[in-house]
């Protein structure tokens, strides 16, 4: 694959990802409130994204020697997931950017924004159901336990990380939040991605652990890496608030290592402001809890730690699937774990 | 079947239903904060229901020769749907109270009930593809498409329902009406219902069209039934807020008639209070608008369509099923469509 870069492969996935869905979501309906609904259905994947999970899947797939016709379909399928739990998300933690640009919530208001994304919902579950003409049924079924197990995981590390806010937990430990995120972050992301396309091209089923494995690691890598770039990222690049998660009082993995090591009138500093009302928080109180991460080392730390993370991932992509694949896809992949550590967006 | 009404056997098929889902969704995890998803996944479905849905879907399967065994599965699928998809509902209708008790965000918080809202979701397919070991592959893919087929529907309706707040939108016409609630209502209330437990008994394909039909009058006579229990119902045997829809501002075919039919003076006034923010409007004026649509006979109107369409029904069922059915479980069905323009619940 010397042709090509990693990158340039992940975006020409996505474009084809891309197409597939916007084929799909129709776009005109006689019903004008239907044509509304199509619009928010196709708002989010309209948006630029990294394509990285179905990107993970395709790729997967190639290395194993299956063809892309057979995956695009489930493909766009994870792509939704992705695109639908994003709107839920947003209203949740009441974001106000997403991918540059405002939230569906902010543009339409609450109630038809959760709709749309329970709507969009429908729609993965349509693609998930087309396999049946292009995998058989048997397939079909094992990739549809696959999402139903990705969508327990998912719901179940959201609603942990909701809970702490809605008890304003501040107790939360290093292991919480590696549980959290391996839920709420890596099934989707990673783990999913990666054993879907093992399982279209026909990997062997031994396969499997190692596959949870590497998306574990994978996955938390990527979460933590999201958590920094939240912090110190640039707001063009990264397409959301720089300090969003300090204002929504998020329980990152930086700001954890930054309670346990900070003294104690910063530490009711902290708590206090980010206990707060949304709309009662001053950006100044921001910079300095952002500036108390830089100094305690939080920071650095936390990308030291997703590092260390993405070098696992290697030594088990190196060790359980290196012998297996076609070897011209090993650099593609390594490549893109260490994208995963090392993007700015 | 003279030995049991129909509401005795709506009952134990409900009870049959409830320990199934209660048996399903699990009520212990090392993780505190999953023991609270499980709590909320349980907590409408614990609360008292009619139990329609599955009782229609087991009904129908029965009086084809279908057995229980093999419909129950599909029949707490269905009733899952329904708890969801109102965890949703009461959030984006702002409503206080289901089933007699505070709504789900009212106790939890918006954030962590969406999640759950979709956490339960996930059940409901789980318990789907959990058909392939009771009906096998086909048959289990047959009742994925439809689920599929309801859940577009529905997020369709209620799509258009709250499009009509979001917009302002006061000149719905009846037809309007008919078309959001045989979408937001029909399909999930009557027609998928009928159509799974048919297909389950292996009922012949070609009343596919007349289980539509039967199911679109019967499901239009349900919602209208509820709007009108909304007005003049009894709140205790109601579970709602009696005149809940007047606050929430929703157009019903009792509303719809009212604004035809009402001076230009009475319009004004009843679009300006519908439109007022909820926490601004007064009691008092909910009475007059209600005064209102008794004065100009529209709940009488109401009434007498979903007596119609409920007349439609019976008519449809008779023609259609009545010859191929076992004969035991007919006048169970017609009680069954009796009950839901009767009910006061």
């Amino acid at each position: 694959m010397n042709e090509a870069s990693f990158f340039d492969i992940l975006k020409s996935l996505k474009k084809r990802v891309d197409d597939y869905i916007f084929d799909f979501i129709p776009t005109t309906h006689q019903i004008p409130e239907i044509v509304l609904l199509y619009e928010m259905m196709r708002d989010y994947p309209s948006r630029s994204g990294k394509g990285l999970r179905p990107g993970l899947l395709m790729i997967f797939n190639r290395a194993f020697g299956g063809s892309d016709e057979k995956a695009l379909n489930t493909a766009a399928a994870l792509e939704l997931f992705q695109n639908w739990i994003v709107i839920h998300d947003d209203v949740e933690d009441r974001s106000d950017l997403r991918r540059g640009l405002p939230t569906l919530h902010v543009k339409h208001g609450v109630p038809l924004a959760i709709n749309a994304g329970d709507a969009l919902a429908g729609k993965m579950w349509e693609l998930v159901s087309r396999n049946k003409g292009i995998l058989g049924l048997g397939k079909t079924m094992m990739i549809f336990d696959e999402f139903l197990k990705m969508y327990a995981e998912t719901t179940a590390g959201q609603h942990i990380e909701l809970s702490w806010e809605r008890n304003r937990r501040w107790d939360v430990s290093e292991d919480d939040y590696f549980n959290m995120c391996r839920r709420k972050t890596a099934w989707y992301t990673c783990i999913t991605p990666i054993w879907i396309g093992c399982i279209i091209a026909d990997a062997p089923s031994s396969l499997h652990d190692s596959a949870v494995r590497l998306g574990l690691e994978l996955g938390v890598a990527f979460q933590i890496q999201d958590d920094v770039l939240n912090l110190i990222g640039d707001k063009e690049k990264y397409g959301k608030e720089i300090g969003g998660d300090i204002l929504e009082g998020k329980r990152t993995l930086v700001l954890i290592d930054l309670l346990s090591k900070c003294a104690d009138d910063e530490k009711s500093f902290i708590i206090d402001f980010l206990a707060k009302n949304r709309e009662d928080k001053d950006e100044s109180a921001v910079e300095e809890i952002l500036g108390l991460m830089h100094r305690y080392g939080s920071i650095n730390r936390s990308i030291e730690i997703s590092q260390q993370l993405a070098k696992n991932a290697r030594e088990i992509f190196i060790s359980s699937f290196d012998s297996s694949i076609d070897q011209k896809w090993k650099s593609v992949i390594l490549d893109l774990i260490d994208f995963i550590v090392e993007r700015e967006f």
